[in-house]
C-alpha cells in the first residue's frame, strides 16, 4: 500500500523478517531472563563481559564500546544496577572509571547462566543446523562491523 | 572465566556475536527513527502494520500475533501511541476490538518511510550480497518460526 522509497520489494521482505527476528528474539530471551533471575539483557551484559575481565574490572570506556551504548545510556545502567549492588564504580588512576562486578553480581550471573544458555539453545542453536549456526554468525558479524564503523566515524567530531 | 553450561565455546561465539548485532541493529534503527520522526520501532511496527491493513484495521488479537507482543504490551503501546493520535481503538461487533491507524498516524509514517528505508539500506542491505540477504533471511525466516511456534504452544493453558 505505501512505497517503501528505497527499498526494493524483495529487500523490504528480508529486512521485515529479519527485523521481527531480531525483536521477538531478543523480547524472548529477555522474558527468560527476567522471570529466571531478576536480570535484564542489559544487565547480563555487563555482568558476563566483567565477569571475563581481568580482575572483574574494565574502564566505562570499553565497557560501554564492548556493549555498543553510548555514555548516558551506560550511566543509567551501571547506576541502576550499582543500585542493586551488582556493580560499583571505581575511580581508577587520576582520570579514569572502572565498572567493577561485585560479589552480589557474580552470583546473580552464575544463577542465571544455566538457564539463559538452555534457553539461547533452544531458541537459537539447536533451531538451525551446524552450517546455519555458522552462517548466520558470519553474517552477523559483517553487519555487526559496519555497525560499529559507522558508529566510530559518527563520533568524530 | 564462567562455564557457559550446555553451549560449546564454538556456539557461544555463534550466539554473541548474533546477540550483539541484534541489540546494537535495533538501538541504531531506533535512534534513526527517533531523531527524524519521533517514533519508536515499536510506533512504526504498529503504524506499518496498519497501513498495510483492509481499512488501516486490525483486530487486537491480530495485531498482537503479527507484532509478537502479549496483551499487555500491545495495551500500553497502543494506550501511548492514543494519545499522541496515531491510533485509536474501536469496537468491532459485539465482542471484538480494532486498532484503527488515524491520519495523523498515516501522515507520521509517510514522514518517516524515506529516512528509515535509507537507514535499513545502509546498515543493512548494502552490507551484504544478495546471496548473504536471502541466506541471513532465510535463517531468520527458520528462528522466527520456531519463536512463534514456542509462543502458541506456552499459550495453551
Amino acid at each position: 500500500m505505501m512505497q517503501q522509497h528505497g527499498l526494493t520489494e524483495h529487500e523490504l521482505r528480508a529486512w521485515r523478517v529479519s527485523f521481527e527476528m531480531v525483536e521477538l528474539l531478543r523480547t524472548r530471551i529477555e522474558q527468560q531472563l527476567q522471570a529466571s533471575s531478576g536480570l535484564s539483557n542489559a544487565d547480563y551484559t555487563v555482568l558476563a563481559v566483567l565477569s571475563e575481565a581481568p580482575g572483574g574490572r574494565m574502564r566505562l570506556y570499553e565497557l560501554g564500546r564492548v556493549a555498543g551504548w553510548e555514555k548516558s545510556r551506560l550511566h543509567h545502567q551501571l547506576t541502576r544496577m550499582s543500585r542493586r549492588d551488582l556493580v560499583l564504580r571505581e575511580r581508577c588512576g587520576s582520570r579514569g572509571m572502572d565498572a567493577v562486578i561485585t560479589e552480589r553480581g557474580l552470583a546473580a550471573l552464575e544463577e542465571a547462566v544455566p538457564s539463559h544458555a538452555q534457553e539461547v539453545r533452544r531458541l537459537f542453536v539447536d533451531r538451525l543446523t551446524p552450517e546455519e549456526l555458522n552462517r548466520f554468525a558470519d553474517i552477523a558479524a559483517t553487519i555487526l562491523d559496519g555497525l560499529r564503523a559507522d558508529r566510530a566515524s559518527a563520533q568524530v567530531p
